[in-house]
């Protein structure tokens, strides 16, 4: 959602979740009436919101959250109220200090009936001194691994009332009477979260194309230790182990950066035909979006980190920009969607899917696959397998991926049968499958990413940029058969000596993309002032500029710092 | 290093490395005349120092450091300076504003000649004012991903004289006319970068240790979502998923913990064996500490993120300690040595060892088995090998892993002859291969660990805990096979079958560990106090602590913070 913000390009604000959340959900949900009342207000700054879900005691598992808005007829007012201390709402950006108003999620209570979860605007601080209202205790919840700028906030509601035109009105509805009015379709808060899980796998992409940018340029600056004795030192980038590294990770941030361009492709046609009323491609859709915000969130996150030590020591340095660059990234492997609860939930898809497969349905989309391999993982003799794959072609390689994740769907799908027949239920059935289901989810999103990569190189003409894309995606492709080559060889796909060849094609695309490489990243089109990174600087000019950045260390201020007097000189005289 | 801090338990701070590094360099490497002159004094905290190696241009590479020391016979002084940018002294830790002198890292010239670095104590800043002496440019080097309370600094020498009785004169020495004496054995330093190795492995033990501590416990306090519908919320720690995150590393931390304990034990050994003279084991302890350090800091890094993620999002809250623990241990994979270039240190000496093997020699010590691997592992059916690997049986799999780390060996040993073969150098051989080698020198060590885990069970009388580490040891080498079952299958070792049956046996470990989870973090045994976490209290009750700990925040001084006055309302009034 960084990529709304105004102020500091790049970097989470204050105002983030006003300007992410709080009016675009005006938008979606606010009747034409509110959106007259408030968007203007929102729009001008005099309302400032944040949106306030998650509880202390509950993130992901919406169904639980404990707020409740009651409504009273008498006054025809909601009443918001934190029943427990778990349902104090904890985490919402701005929320601590900034916001005057929120979008609180809260279980609807009328006429004696919960109707579960809706939206209320609910204002926190008097619009013209800022100061909590009555029964609003509202602060920051401290400090974080990252995210320093944004006070992210508690709110515990104490009987607080607001009008009945304060809840979002679009679609459900609370009459003055009380009477509950159903919304068309329970399917429409889908789209938003989809949304901002498909903004997250673009953001994956940038967040790791800015690493790679500052390995990638730093490498090339950096000398190091000898290959050739007698011979200057290298560039730390000559180094096999320092490509294999960084090139892959570099695919991966172009691969993911195509996957973003098609999820908010395939967004916006769908929402098209949701607001025609067809919703028939919303489920595959919102499976899709939430494994692969998993799957690419947590590779890009491990991969920032193996970016940032590829620097050596200055990478730890905040000069380098990359420890700011992981933690504020890897928070999204737990927001918008726990990334394990995600997998799961792409995995339930998969499993339908492929029980709709068994039974004989003709599946459509991305998981037709499903079908096609109910007839091809039939057994036969391994050995005559493994000769389809051809590890020097990409469409080959695409089918290997997707032969694999439909050989994990179908392991998964034989471990809920096996946990039946020990007479478990249902629910214990797939909670001691689960290992077997996020892996099969897995491996469904690798063969997507694997697959939109190989079909975004039919999308470019110029022989130049596709021959070196073509070389990125081969890798992208081997080095992830090399890191689950247990997964190839287990299903029979590879042979161990197709195996080899695969370490041997990786190194030689390794050196074959090595005089590419800043040119790679140098197309990413990050300028300094957008990379703030004194390693990552265009021009090179590292060194001079680390000892100037070191200077201006705010403990430099004065020669001798305070704590010399404060606590050193009276403890030398002490000794 | 952190062990040895006095002031904060477990956290680095300003005088850690006078503490862990300057007092035992003197005591190693002054003479009796300069322990007299200099221990004292910095006992007592007079003269506060640190351990000035690494430069702007040069960290792991030693060879490359650019500082230099010329004595001057006409003074009987050495004059220390940094001849360029590169050259600055750069991470030393409480170098920028906290000590007064510091053991300096120099190139040594005498007579015209270069003879290496030798070590300089080198005042820094006035006895009495703290402030910096001539010719002495120093000072912090800004904020960093960890050690926030740790001043470390930079430090230019311009032309500074020391008397010729500053440099460290145990082993080497210069006399007063300038003649440079060799010292008796170059192996010597090596004892120190083993000890501090070995006392990494150890640490990387008790990060993951106190990260599973508050993870474990913390899932067997959060409740969420549902496995049976109608019931109430489990522990998140019932959810298989949960378990297969933080078991595995329960058992690492536990596995770490023995490999610390036994590498502390033959350092010791070999120091003794050193003071005779004797240097025959420390090649292997130095290979093997490289190594170690590299492969238990990389898992243990990344275990910690795991732990703090499995937390959701209260781990990204300081309140749970985790982002401290990471940011302060992840150092480790880059600091005493980065972890490739240690990895590549192991694989010199397993690729010396295999060639000595291969040309008949017996080896002895932990690389013996690359003598019985050449016989074992001759060409024979494949079919025929895998019945040897029992997955049930601890002894077996040591047996598996050997196996492995000797074919990986082989592997990378003949990706150096084929490079060889097309002509390329010795030197260019060798790089082509880093891949590999790094992959033989991970094996390598994995194969230390399990066996080095197995090996301590026999230590144990008590049965219940034999039972459960035992369990603990399984789980630690099953969950190895299966994330590398690549390897496996491809040498042999195991059938695809056998790797189903390795998937379902940890699983039932999973389950069977549930019910002792608890009580073996408790075991670890840290006190409230050393954890600092709100998520991993001992009495469980973490939501009102953690609602008292954010009313704490900086931020919650006033109600109205100073930034609405400063630039919120400005904003709002101009909009």
């Amino acid at each position: 959602m960084r990529e709304y913000s105004c102020v500091h390009r790049g970097r989470a604000e204050p105002l983030d979740l006003h300007l992410a959340m709080f009016l675009p959900t005006l938008l979606n949900q606010a009747s034409p009436e509110q959106m007259e009342t408030f968007f203007i207000p929102a729009w001008n700054l005099d309302i400032i919101g944040t949106y306030a879900q998650t509880e202390m005691g509950h993130g992901t598992h919406l169904r639980g959250l404990e707020t409740t808005a009651t409504y009273d007829p008498a006054t025809q007012e909601f009443v918001l109220n934190s029943p427990t201390i778990t349902s104090i709402k904890w985490w919402p950006g701005g929320l601590g200090k900034t916001s005057n108003h929120a979008i609180v999620l809260a279980q609807l209570h009328t006429q004696g009936k919960c109707h579960g979860l809706h939206a209320f605007i609910v204002p926190l601080r008097s619009m013209n001194t800022h100061i909590p209202l009555p029964g609003v205790v509202v602060g920051d919840i401290g400090p974080k691994f990252g995210f320093d700028e944004v006070d992210n906030g508690y709110l515990k509601l104490e009987n607080v009332r607001i009008p009945r035109e304060h809840m979002l009105m679009k679609y459900a509805k609370v009459e003055a009477d009380g009477t509950y009015v159903k919304p068309p379709s329970a399917k429409l808060t889908y789209g938003t979260m989809v949304f901002i899980r498909s903004m997250i796998v673009g953001e994956a992409g940038s967040a790791l194309a800015k690493s790679c940018t500052i390995a990638i340029r730093y490498s090339s600056v950096r000398h190091q230790s000898e290959i050739r004795p007698g011979e200057p030192e290298p560039q730390i980038m000559d180094y096999q182990t320092q490509q294999y590294k960084l090139f892959p990770l570099l695919a991966t941030a172009y691969a993911y950066k195509f996957v973003g361009q098609y999820m908010n492709q395939v967004y916006h046609r769908i929402t098209g035909d949701i607001s025609q009323g067809d919703f028939s491609e919303l489920p595959e859709l919102h499976a899709l979006s939430a494994g692969l915000k998993a799957f690419t969130t947590w590779t890009a996150s491990e991969g920032i980190e193996v970016c940032r030590m590829a620097c050596g020591g200055h990478g730890y340095s905040r000069c380098s920009a990359l420890p700011d660059i992981y933690v504020n990234f890897v928070a999204t492997c737990t927001y918008e969607g726990e990334n394990t609860v995600m997998m799961l939930q792409t995995a339930r898809f998969l499993i339908k899917s492929y029980q709709q497969a068994s039974a004989g349905h003709q599946l459509s989309g991305i998981v037709s696959y499903l079908n096609e391999s109910e007839r091809r993982l039939q057994p036969q003799s391994v050995s005559s397998r493994p000769t389809v794959v051809n590890v020097n072609d990409l469409a080959s390689l695409v089918e290997a991926y997707k032969l694999r994740a439909a050989k994990l769907v179908e392991v998964a799908a034989k471990s809920i049968q096996q946990e039946l027949q020990k007479r478990v239920s249902q629910e214990d059935a797939w909670n001691n499958s689960a290992i077997d289901l996020v892996r099969a989810s897995n491996a469904h999103c690798h063969y997507v990413v694997v697959k939109l990569f190989a079909a975004k190189l039919g999308e470019i003409g110029d022989t130049g940029v596709h021959s070196v894309l073509s070389t990125l995606a081969l890798l992208y492709a081997l080095q992830g058969i090399q890191q689950h080559s247990g997964d190839f060889l287990q299903t029979g796909l590879l042979s161990v000596p197709q195996l080899s060849q695969v370490s041997q094609r990786l190194k030689e695309l390794l050196a074959q993309l090595r005089p590419n490489a800043v040119a790679l990243v140098d197309a990413f089109d990050y300028c300094d002032e957008m990379l703030n990174s004194v390693l990552g600087r265009y021009d090179g000019n590292v060194y001079e500029h680390m000892f100037e950045w070191a200077r201006r260390s705010p403990l430099n201020k004065t020669e001798v710092h305070e704590s010399y007097h404060k606590y050193l000189k009276p403890l030398q005289a002490k000794l």
